[in-house]
């Protein structure tokens, strides 16, 4: 016999599937919910429906936004000719919060991986060229922040590759030890790619 | 300018709302949310309206529940004259997990506590109360098993004072060092209370 009644263990569960979430937080969370006004239990509900419905993805850059162009590659201000190329959606926000990057982005959502079945088809490599091969909005530079690891250099490379023969520049973000980050404890991959990458000052 | 899109925006403060969710969590569930088929999300907001739909509180012991009476005091196998005092419903669970105590619970939905504005009045204590008063199942026993705390304790001091007239007997829950617990560790108070509770082996 359980020891919870049915609803109350139906909705422990579905918080569980949740990632990050053990079983004693969905617990926790489940009898949250069970407490909740109905007025907070409606607009909790309501938030998850309405991004499900409202929630695209840019048909220029792949990025997901309530519009179609979305808020970045519908704002005059930035650089058209900048494309900044990311493996995720959060990626773009990571992105956004140094206030650095005035050009746009194109969401790849994923890296190449042939380990799980991942090929350049699966993700938005296509899409990529065609944005890149369209006369009327020229592109200068391609720079590639996939992620520093396997999976993100096979795809830089594999995609600097494809983009160098169309006189596009590219350029990879640089790797080095982080800020505030310890030589001693830093990997040596790490810091192998930060003595490569070193600049006069 | 907000980073996000309103419609994830919404669903990340959602998220936030919730208790132990910090903000990162919160937009990675978002983003689970996002990514989720359409089914798995009518599963998780169906099986948060059944939850609030469905589940009501036992009429005789208040743990919440599917049924009325609750699946516990609904079980004839169950000694109704014994009845364990707990605050929430949670304690029942956690009652219940030992797999010894055979008796039927009490749910008081809080303990008296002057500082939050909590009198007797405001929990479940009436209710009890009218349970031992009824001639036609005659209760032998009540377990106080309020938590160790000062609420609880006091809780606990009030409830005793109020039912020994009855001529019912009143017990609280042992105070000790939990199992695998060390004495160097232990604060005064509890290996107080372990001192006190010594019995014969």
């Amino acid at each position: 016999m359980s020891l919870y009644s049915p609803s109350i263990e139906k909705l422990i569960e579905s918080f569980e599937r949740l990632p990050s979430i053990g079983h004693k937080t969905a617990a926790r969370l489940a009898f949250h919910m069970l407490n909740a006004s109905e007025e907070e239990t409606n607009e909790f509900i309501s938030s998850i429906v309405n991004a499900k419905k409202n929630l695209k993805y840019c048909s220029k850059c792949y990025n997901i936004s309530d519009t179609d162009p979305c808020i970045i590659c519908g704002n005059p201000k930035r650089d058209q000719s900048i494309i900044c190329v990311v493996e995720d959606v959060r990626d773009v926000i990571a992105m956004e919060k140094t206030h650095e990057f005035k050009g746009v982005y194109h969401v790849l959502h994923g890296s190449i991986s042939p380990m799980n079945g991942v090929g350049p088809d699966d993700i938005k490599i296509k899409e990529l060229l065609s944005r890149l091969m369209d006369q009327e909005n020229p592109v200068k530079e391609v720079i590639l922040a996939t992620n520093p690891r396997v999976e993100g250099e096979a795809t830089a490379m594999y995609l600097s590759k494809l983009i160098k023969p169309l006189g596009v520049s590219v350029t990879r973000i640089a790797h080095g030890i982080p800020v505030g980050g310890d030589l001693e404890y830093t990997d040596e991959i790490t810091l192998t790619k930060a003595l490569e990458g070193r600049r006069e000052i």
